[in-house]
């Protein structure tokens, strides 16, 4: 029962993603037919330089006037693969306007304005898909917002950049440092050449947004997300990690607090044990692990970017979304009913991992030990090393229990303070136990 | 907008899932409302032994009369929990029949006879949901469904069996025989009294055929997938499997050819490098290897089974079977649109790793490789050991390239009328590489 009018689908970007999103619309349209229940066509293609040429796309296609082509009327679904907030949000919100359901990749944008995305949704009575906004080719929004609807997430903690994790996989299998592995993934091109946004964790903090509102069933914006980068990883915190059994990974953690009252969102870089499953994601491969009442420990992993994998997660939004439209119905829409507050970084219960260059002399311990205890901030192990030189100096490592973030800064500013403490040599938190 | 009138619930069976079911629908009532967009109800539960204490279950919803529950109709969604043939099968097509859509955990009727429920559901305008028949809590068959929707999967590779699972992580991490490690497998109750359907890879090929049918759009029924159990994988199996850097596991595997114009699904277990991401699923957890052509790999990893896992799998279905009523739609329904043949065992293209008794003499190497170069398999690697014993006697194991599992079982049956060959010790499937 194959309908024959086309749906008319409008491309609006054809970069890294988009170009791939063409080519496989036009080599599986038969496939993509079948399993819609009715033929599906590439009716534009905007883009910012109509002269570029674009192998295997019509050149009548492409148009510089993305307004127009969603404004166009006949569009029913359009995808949105430029990136950035503008034109894309205007786009997008026309696109509502006329008619059109949306697929999106576009995680900045969602991040900081999903909310009103899903209202001008959901007044025009159309879909708003954006699977490949997090994680790539992972299918990650669809479990979460529809497999485990049925369940309570208690936890999200993933590996959302492939950038970082690269860089943090080189630092720990070669032992290289920060600047030399951030050479390399820029020289085989998994890094940009502004590196900004996956270093510093912006691209993560966004990503963590949205699948904090996914799983909590309430809205947390960008700003609410606590965001620390990985620049200030060293080789020697590696070496650290490996003498607890643990690597480093830049970690985007969303929590319900364990009263239920409240939700946390950050992204830091973590120790995490070898036997946790998100340890041995490797490359720039990307994992989330989810823990749901019910459901226990999942987890899933794949490509979390590269043009291919990131269109076939829009394409599996645009089967979605031209099956509603056959249907004359739209896919679950923005579910925040919950409204928990998000707490800030303070109230997030965390272990850290300090290593702290003191003076080699008796008492020192005792000294250190009492902060941490006036802080109400319990130790699980100290290791102790004379640097054996006869300089007077020696490193302590505490690692600490589980222990309000605030207390735990609160300790570590204290601890900056003491005499006998020459200085800070490094600070991590220690995840996934 | 939360609509007044509750959706009504019938679960079927209330058991191990079953209770958890109707345990989670009462705990979690209001969540479920506001992600629905309306209050769901139980309204019938349907067991063999009326008089068993269900807490938490108001006693005036039991009933052994199942028929009469789904004939109701007013209910809206059965909830199919019994298991089985009959009366499972029989339930569901009256459920249909009655205006109800139908969510059911049941793989081996699934398998057995899932086009025939798809097209009853079909018929009718209602839903099949079945996410908690294939690795329990682990989204699976909707990520297949829907998210993978505008890609092309070529392979889908997993341990579907948590019982085996467990036996088998045990058998290599202890160096237990199979009977030691089942033993302790039926005392913890990872394995059932009578082990047979998980060890000889019954229930593991139910889900290969379920899941192949899915991933290629084509009807697999479960004569369509051969199946071998592992009940004769041996400590000394591991040993080997060691030497070459692998472990064993149970894997359901299903193929698309390389031309594609066929597919194949099997179940047996096999070596897989211990770098591989399935080599380090432990105890009863699940994973789903999937390679599609855009997305690239990708995999889902979870608990295969448990009351409340599966439970969350079933309820993940229920919230989507009854957002589907509200919008007056129905979810995909069966995709068998590509009709590809199912090739039997003796095409699929795999490697053997064969460990054979010989006698130590000159030119048994010569003769044993003259062999497989006759049956057109190439070979990887090979090892000799001489038993040292002057008994005459050596092992001899080697390991193939990929070849058609025919010319490999063909060159195995030449091997073992080789007078030279005393004995073949074991034979075992080598993937993931
Ligand atoms: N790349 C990935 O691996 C990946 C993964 C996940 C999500 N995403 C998201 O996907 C989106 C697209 O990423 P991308 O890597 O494909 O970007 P890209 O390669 O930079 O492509 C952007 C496209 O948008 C077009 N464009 C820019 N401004 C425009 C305007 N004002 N009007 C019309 N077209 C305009 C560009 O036209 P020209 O071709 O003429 O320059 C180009 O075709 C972003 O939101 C990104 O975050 C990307
Ligand atoms: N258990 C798991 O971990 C798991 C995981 C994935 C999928 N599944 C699937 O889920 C289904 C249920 O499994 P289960 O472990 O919950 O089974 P179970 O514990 O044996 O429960 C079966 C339930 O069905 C009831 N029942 C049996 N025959 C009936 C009949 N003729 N009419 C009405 N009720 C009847 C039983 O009633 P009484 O209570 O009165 O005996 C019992 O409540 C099966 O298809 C199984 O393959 C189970």
């Amino acid at each position: 029962m194959m309908r024959t009018r086309p749906l008319k689908v409008a491309l609006l970007g054809c970069g890294v993603v988009g170009s791939e999103v063409a080519r496989i619309m036009t080599t599986h349209a038969d496939d993509l037919a079948a399993r819609i229940g009715a033929p599906v066509e590439l009716a534009g293609v905007a883009v910012r330089r109509p002269d570029k040429v674009r192998g295997g796309i019509d050149p009548a296609l492409i148009t510089t006037d993305a307004t127009a082509l969603v404004k166009r009327g006949d569009i029913d679904v359009v995808v949105e693969v430029i990136g950035g907030i503008e034109p894309a949000r205007a786009l997008i919100t026309t696109a509502f306007e006329h008619g059109a359901s949306v697929v999106s990749a576009n995680k900045a944008l969602l991040a900081q304005d999903g909310a009103t995305l899903y209202a001008a949704a959901e007044q025009h009575g159309q879909d708003l898909y954006y699977e490949a906004a997090v994680a790539g080719a992972i299918p990650l929004i669809r479990p979460l917002r529809e497999s485990l609807a049925g369940d309570k997430i208690n936890r999200v903690m993933g590996i959302v950049n492939g950038t970082t994790n690269f860089i943090l996989d080189k630092m720990d299998s070669t032992g290289a440092g920060y600047q030399e592995a951030l050479d390399e993934a820029t020289a085989l091109g998994y890094a940009e050449a502004d590196p900004t946004a996956d270093v510093e964790g912006f691209d993560a903090a966004a990503k963590a947004a949205i699948l904090a509102g996914i799983a909590f069933h309430t809205r947390v914006r960008l700003d609410d997300v606590y965001r620390e980068g990985m620049t200030e990883v060293t080789a020697a915190d590696f070496a650290s990690a490996r003498q607890m059994g643990c690597t480093i990974k830049l970690l985007a953690i969303c929590e319900r607090a364990a009263d239920g009252e409240s939700v946390t969102a950050r992204v830091h870089p973590a120790m995490i044990p070898l036997s946790h499953p998100l340890a041995s994601v490797r490359e720039a491969y990307n994992a989330v692990f989810v823990e749901a009442e019910a459901a226990g420990q999942l987890m899933f992993y794949g490509p979390g970017a590269g043009g291919s994998p990131t269109a076939s997660a829009v394409l599996g939004d645009v089967v979605a979304v031209c099956r509603n439209r056959l249907n004359e119905a739209t896919g679950p829409g923005e579910s925040a009913y919950t409204q928990l507050p998000v707490s800030p970084m303070g109230d997030v219960v965390t272990r850290y991992h300090i290593s702290l260059d003191v003076a080699d002399k008796p008492g020192v311990l005792a000294q250190v030990a009492t902060v941490f205890a006036e802080h109400g901030v319990s130790i699980d192990t100290v290791r102790q090393h004379g640097r054996q030189d006869g300089g007077g100096e020696a490193s302590l490592v505490v690692v600490t229990h589980r222990a309000p973030d605030a207390a735990l800064s609160g300790t570590v500013e204290a601890l900056r303070k003491l005499d006998t403490v020459r200085g800070v040599a490094s600070i991590m938190r220690v995840e996934g136990e």
